[in-house]
């Protein structure tokens, strides 16, 4: 059973906090092994990379040659797909690039009052590298979600690596992969495939940042690739929020719960309503879906861990809790969902309204499934198209503009005690 | 002596590339030591920080109560300052905010052709900490370059900690606080004072993201702290690229570039010129001017150990040679600079023409002067106020739009295997 609290209890501070404290994930130790890995890699080249994933993947017959996935495989795998999948996959990827086209920044360049001409630039990362997980966590909508940004920032290369193990490779994924115009798909994972994006070696050319899921090994070789390379943010396991009052249909918040539940074991489904007895109604809706679940035992463990419900008098007393808690995803279930938008801070996204169940922000409303977990979205955001682009200052002086903010420059450098800064003002104005 | 490199030259390739990779900065290893002291500060609080701050910064009297510098404090310290400064540095930070002020992000809500509504709102990080250093690199610049973009944002709580080894503080860094609006300061340094702000004590509350420079311990904290906290960056020695004709002053290209070198031994200053002779005039100047320069030791072992002069056969071919240094700082001193900025892509800021000193960057040209380093403009950027600010995504759907678009999340949902992603659609669409 999940944890039920109420806000009007005297222990519920602590068990609050408990809550928010909690780590819901073991963390696997395998800096030594990775760094070995990379370490090899980035002496060995195409030949570490070779037989690390010919041992991992049980690829015996890999070269070189065989490194890359083709566009004409890609082509294929498009072939081979179930056509409304395929739709589906058309559709989530027109609408998801529509939706980031919007997040394009705009360059400034402008002349201020004492005549210097100040602006910023924006362009995008030369090369990106995906990485897409193999087995389980094998989502084709993962690929639109971290492809699409990229490519609407305008990064001339991006590499998917995805591992094979036994060859095997889901065709929905490489048919992402050409939906979204991924350059170039190499049959590599693990930490491996983040040394070979990081360093390079003769087949796959070196990229500039990394990004997408993994497992331990991925995100620690992400880690130690940091500064090589610059990195997304490393997901932790799924979170919902849903904030409903009691006109709510409790079977819909049941399904919404569950739906973040079924990811892994250590996701977390949490539930904020003002009404006791529909939050009774809810847990047993959940019991009850739950045994229809094909993933119920993920589910199940999910919800009696890490789940919660939390009862408070009136909604808007949950304003400071969904602040704390900072979710990944916040459902706002109620009739007039902005009054409480306009008070919540902290949300990777928020669904507003009782039709708008998180899942549908997972595959097709256009914006991003890659958000802040543990609590990270306190200070950081969702993937965009920023994070595919970099913005450099621009500063241009004349004579009579160095004139007039130079003695400032001069006189801070001075008290700095950094004379050569001060001497490259004070020789162009003849002081 | 720098290195001089001829890109005409057959070796060049691989000189060129030995430069790129060539690593500046000796790493020390003080994780042990700083996850000790972060552990006691999260378990003992003000406790640890006060034993901490008595014995490293020799402060016998030190209790709860004195670990704050009040406003009145920072007001006394206004008056201590040398008015000449003091105006140096409002005009700074009045320059410094006007720039910021343009970066504020807007928000977005529209509803598109399915009927759905989407949208983004950016909202403040609430509570940033804002490292100072004592000692040498103990920088009134720097407490603006990184208040100020937070005040932009609209952060509501900016607390800076400063170390005052034997009581001694820069009045200068107290007037930039209280300049730049900062709200609390306290007179802790080191891990110490990193932990203090990730994790809250009884005298200082917790912040959600810490921002500013620091030696090996303070760089280690954070980032040992963060996934608890955001960070910023950690930054590497500073670097200036001048790309020049013979046009220029050899004089002036030279003061610019011991400008960098006179930071750090590790600073690395290179020169990029079409003009062989121009090149040698300024090396010529670089070691005249370094004779009278009072931090003569530092410059002259940086523009010994990695400083580098390169001599291309027409400036154009300078600009992949940029594009992979991503320097720092890159001066473009030629007669039409624009030419050259709009080919170039990997720089953090960009100063034009002969008349534009990079230090004008440092102080008062209004753009920040925490920019990314060793390489890292190739896919980051400098401070700037989104760094203070999260995004979150915003979507609402009504009956209408969800069936419109419901459909192909189901299908994604079903082919992904998440059944209760799909479910929690389909319960409301009744299918």
């Amino acid at each position: 059973m999940p944890i039920r609290l109420n806000a009007a209890d005297a222990s519920f501070e602590n068990a609050f906090a408990a809550l928010l404290t909690g780590k819901r994930e073991a963390s696997v130790d395998v800096a030594d092994t990775v760094a070995k890995i990379i370490a090899d890699v980035r002496a060995r080249g195409d030949e570490a990379l070779i037989e690390y994933t010919k041992r991992f993947d049980r690829l015996e017959n890999l070269d070189a040659g065989s490194l890359a996935i083709s566009q004409a495989d890609l082509d294929a795998a498009i072939d081979a797909c179930d056509a409304k999948t395929l739709d589906a996959l058309k559709t989530a990827a027109m609408r998801i690039e529509a939706y980031h086209e919007r997040q394009r920044p705009e360059d400034a360049r402008f002349t201020d009052t004492a005549g210097v001409e100040l602006g910023h630039r924006w362009t995008p990362v030369s090369a990106v590298g995906l990485y897409v997980p193999g087995g389980t966590a094998n989502y084709p909508s993962s690929v639109l979600m971290n492809a699409i940004p990229a490519k609407v920032a305008g990064v001339a290369r991006v590499v998917m690596v995805v591992p094979t193990p036994d060859g095997v490779v889901n065709p929905l994924v490489l048919a992402a992969a050409k939906i979204s115009g991924v350059d170039e798909v190499y049959r590599v994972g693990g930490a491996q495939a983040v040394a070979a994006l990081a360093y390079g070696t003769a087949t796959i050319a070196p990229v500039d940042k990394i990004v997408g899921p993994g497992n331990a090994f991925v995100a620690a070789a992400k880690r130690q690739v940091f500064g090589q390379v610059g990195i997304d943010m490393i997901a932790g396991p799924s979170e919902i929020l849903v904030l409903a009052d009691g006109d709510n249909d409790p079977e819909w918040i049941a399904a919404d719960l569950l739906s973040q539940a079924e990811h892994d074991e250590s996701s977390q489904s949490i539930l904020i309503t003002d009404d006791a007895g529909f939050a009774t109604r809810v847990e047993e809706a959940v019991a009850r879906q739950l045994k229809a679940l094909p993933r119920e035992t993920t589910a199940t463990k999910s919800w009696a861990d890490f789940g919660a419900v939390i009862v408070v008098s009136k909604l808007e007393d949950a304003v400071p809790l969904v602040d704390r808690l900072a979710p990944e995803h916040l459902e706002i279930a109620t009739a007039d969902p902005d009054v409480l938008l306009a008070r919540v801070s902290n949300a990777g996204a928020i669904f507003l309204g009782r039709h708008t169940p998180e899942a549908i922000g997972d595959y097709v409303a256009g914006s991003n499934h890659v958000l802040p977990t543990a609590r990270s979205a306190r200070f950081s955001s969702g993937l965009n198209v920023l994070d595919f682009m970099k913005r450099t200052s621009i500063v241009r002086c004349d004579p009579e503009a160095l004139r007039a903010i130079g003695p400032a420059a001069l006189a801070l450098a001075e008290a700095e005690g950094l004379d050569a800064h001060a001497r490259s003002v004070s020789i162009r104005l003849n002081m």
